[in-house]
């Protein structure tokens, strides 16, 4: 008799986690380009009732913040707890990049191996694609994926560390990934598991399957995401079937805001941009009986809390000095808000924004944008000739710059940004202290000088 | 006795428009720069008692829209009710121009004029600077007001032609502005009048007067936006105080998308960019007995829409073929929609963008930016590879492109848009010759081979 008939007989059973397994199985589902306003709960009109449902039965976060817009940075992030400037993460990775995520870091997965758990990464990397670099070293038991965006070349689909297709076939990957997530959870057997999935989707060139393209109302995007969220129905299906809901913190999140298409919802900006809609990205978590259910939290949070998070969650001492903190406090219901140092919006080396309760401040940001090419000479990043000021609380889509009425916290917020960046590697003090000493010489922005119209 | 105290006497007279005077005044407050959401009843935070009352006491548009993401070609349409680009104003006037609105154009100033009316200019012109082409040539009787951007060269005030003020005090402005147009309004003496406001404000640099100046809790763009609306209320204030209420049309509004601050409510993009939060803007009428109180219209308008409307109103033929239409069926409340020909949204001499119903097609872009200095060379006219489709109705930022799903739509668009243009100019149609003709050859947006994160 196998397990899942055994389950089925011992329906008592199936509410509370298998004897055997007094660990939490940790879920993350990230989505790549995903925006803010790309899920139903958060305001978008593409069909998503799996996500909408696991936010009824879960937690919902309005503010929660990726420590940098693209993708490879994000992911540093997400995996070690800290900020992928500090971790040598600071942009994104190339095909012809020979390096990844140093060894020196611990991912969420090295942590939860040193508790005997089983580990899947199911999506894109982006760490690193040479093999010293790839999941398997990582942590993680096993991995079907491609290695870095699905923009670059065309990529190979890897199981393990092993080609099971030179051009990967981009419109069945959301499926395929879903099929092997669902198998590994099944063949966990009573271990507690971590299955990482990081979908390839809905970053350009999109594609859905057979199922779903052409279904949805908002085209080949909205086709995309309804395909995702079925994915989920499908992971939250299977946690369930397998009598392990209450035993299973599950996430859903996005690694930074959307790019040419996809929905910022009403925030500013896109993928690439410090602004928060270049950021700011829907999360969701689910633990029914531990995380209340149909809450909303409005506490900043990152993706650098989810390691100390899982580690407090699992009993796990972190091998590094994390810049995350343990949210449970929040996602247990116990508090509406944490106490949180200063936070850091990066964008390659250059500290861009930061965040301190209800203000952000912007000290430069770079010339790209998303819907154009870079110009020539590549990203600038223009120097504000003085600081911009944001009240996040009464100016979601920063607006309107009340810098020069808040003097006071301009100054606080700057001295504590300097205070921690003495902690970080030289190539980032080295960028700020550029940041500081080109102002007024290099401005380009925030003053009224410019093209008039 | 003066009229004022005459009236008091009189309070039956005070709700009936003066016996002399059956033709309706007419009220046109044009903000600059001002967003979509800048606005209370539009879901701003910044404080705007008056036109939230101007709102409720009348009706509120959701899908107003600039002919122009700029100020000059914005204003020419709103004065001609014409697309910018046939009256040969395309894109903004700079000092440096020696032209301006041409005289072969008939201004709603000189329409009225036919009929008698007294007519006043108070604010930023920017339709020609040189005496030829300011307002005292165009069908006003009297002009305050500097003639171009208040970021252009430190701007003169005027008064008619003569300089009152070799550089125009900014903070003190919207007040004068505001005592101007009472006073003429209060002078009218029983002549129907034309009052044309187009505030110099929002635009930057922002400046408030001394009793707005910090006051509001969004910074000095916030002061700048609740002294525009204490002016609003000081000129409905002085047409109710004159017994004027039941026959004087008021319509609010602003010239393009906001710029730098302000902000576009949830919709994509900003000044200067054809995506809606660069031309979509807020627009209120109000004339109490005959535009319905409280309503919201969410059919599509236009700037050219005003000259067709106030023609008709006041039993005018318009010297021109107009490319408005009259929408008083809308502002009285007979009809929620009326029908219309394709819009097409022109940025300089391109048809970017056109709408039909609830459908927007873009055919290219502009690579420069609000928030970034345009890149060496100015800006690009950048080709779509192939055109966008939005379904506003489902997908008001314009982020989710179902050309894909309905290329019917597409061509039914283009076709209309291509037989619209065969009436233009020749720098208009030779333009969208080189849309057509370069595209895929010179496509640099819409593909997947951009710069990969």
């Amino acid at each position: 008799m196998n397990r899942r008939n055994f389950l089925q007989l011992l329906p008592g059973l199936a509410a509370a986690p298998a004897a055997a397994q007094t660990m939490p199985n940790i879920v993350v589902i990230l989505c790549d380009d995903l925006g803010y306003g790309d899920v139903g709960v958060y305001g978008s009109s593409i069909r998503t009732p799996n996500l909408d449902r696991m936010a009824s039965e879960g937690m919902r976060f309005t503010q929660f913040t990726s420590a940098n817009p693209v993708c490879s940075p994000s992911r540093a992030s997400w995996l070690t707890g800290r900020y992928p400037t500090r971790v040598g993460v600071p942009k994104v990775l190339f095909p012809t990049d020979e390096k990844g995520l140093p060894d020196s870091e611990q991912t969420i997965a090295q942590a939860l191996k040193t508790k005997g758990y089983k580990t899947m990464c199911v999506g894109k990397w982006h760490l690193g694609h040479k093999p010293a670099y790839l999941p398997m070293r990582r942590g993680f038991d096993e991995y079907f994926g491609i290695p870095y965006s699905n923009d670059m070349n065309p990529p190979v689909l890897l199981h393990n560390e092993d080609v099971v297709e030179q051009r990967a076939t981009l419109d069945t990957l959301t499926q395929r990934y879903t099929e092997r997530a669902v198998k590994f959870m099944e063949n966990s057997k009573g271990a507690p598991f971590f299955l990482y999935m990081p979908h390839t989707m809905p970053h350009i060139p999109i594609a859905a399957s057979k199922r779903f393209r052409g279904k949805s109302p908002q085209g080949l995007y909205g086709d995309v995401i309804e395909e995702i969220d079925w994915s989920v129905g499908e992971v939250l299906g299977t946690i369930k079937r397998l009598g392990l809901d209450r035993n299973t913190l599950v996430l859903f999140s996005s690694d930074n805001g959307p790019w040419f298409q996809g929905s910022p919802g009403r925030l500013r900006g896109r993928k690439g941009m410090t602004w928060e809609g270049g950021v700011r990205v829907p999360f969701i978590a689910r633990m029914p009986g531990k995380i209340p259910a149909g809450k909303v939290c409005d506490a900043i949070a990152s993706p650098m809390d989810v390691l100390p998070t899982v580690a407090k969650l699992c009993g796990i001492t972190p091998k590094n000095a994390l810049d995350g903190i343990d949210i449970w406090p929040l996602l247990s219901g116990q508090k509406k808000d944490v106490e949180r140092d200063l936070l850091i919006y990066f964008d390659d080396v250059n500290a861009q924004c930061a965040r301190m309760g209800r203000w952000k401040i912007h000290y430069s940001r770079y010339n790209n944008v998303t819907y154009s090419p870079a110009p020539a000479g590549g990203r600038v990043n223009l120097l504000l000739q003085t600081p911009e000021l944001y009240d996040l609380s009464k100016d979601v889509d920063e607006s309107y710059d009340v810098a020069p009425e808040h003097p006071e916290i301009v100054k606080q917020m700057t001295a504590r940004l300097e205070q921690i960046l003495q902690g970080f590697p030289e190539d980032i003090r080295s960028a700020w202290a550029q940041t500081k000493q080109k102002k007024n010489a290099e401005s380009r922005i925030g003053t009224v000088s410019r093209q008039a119209q």
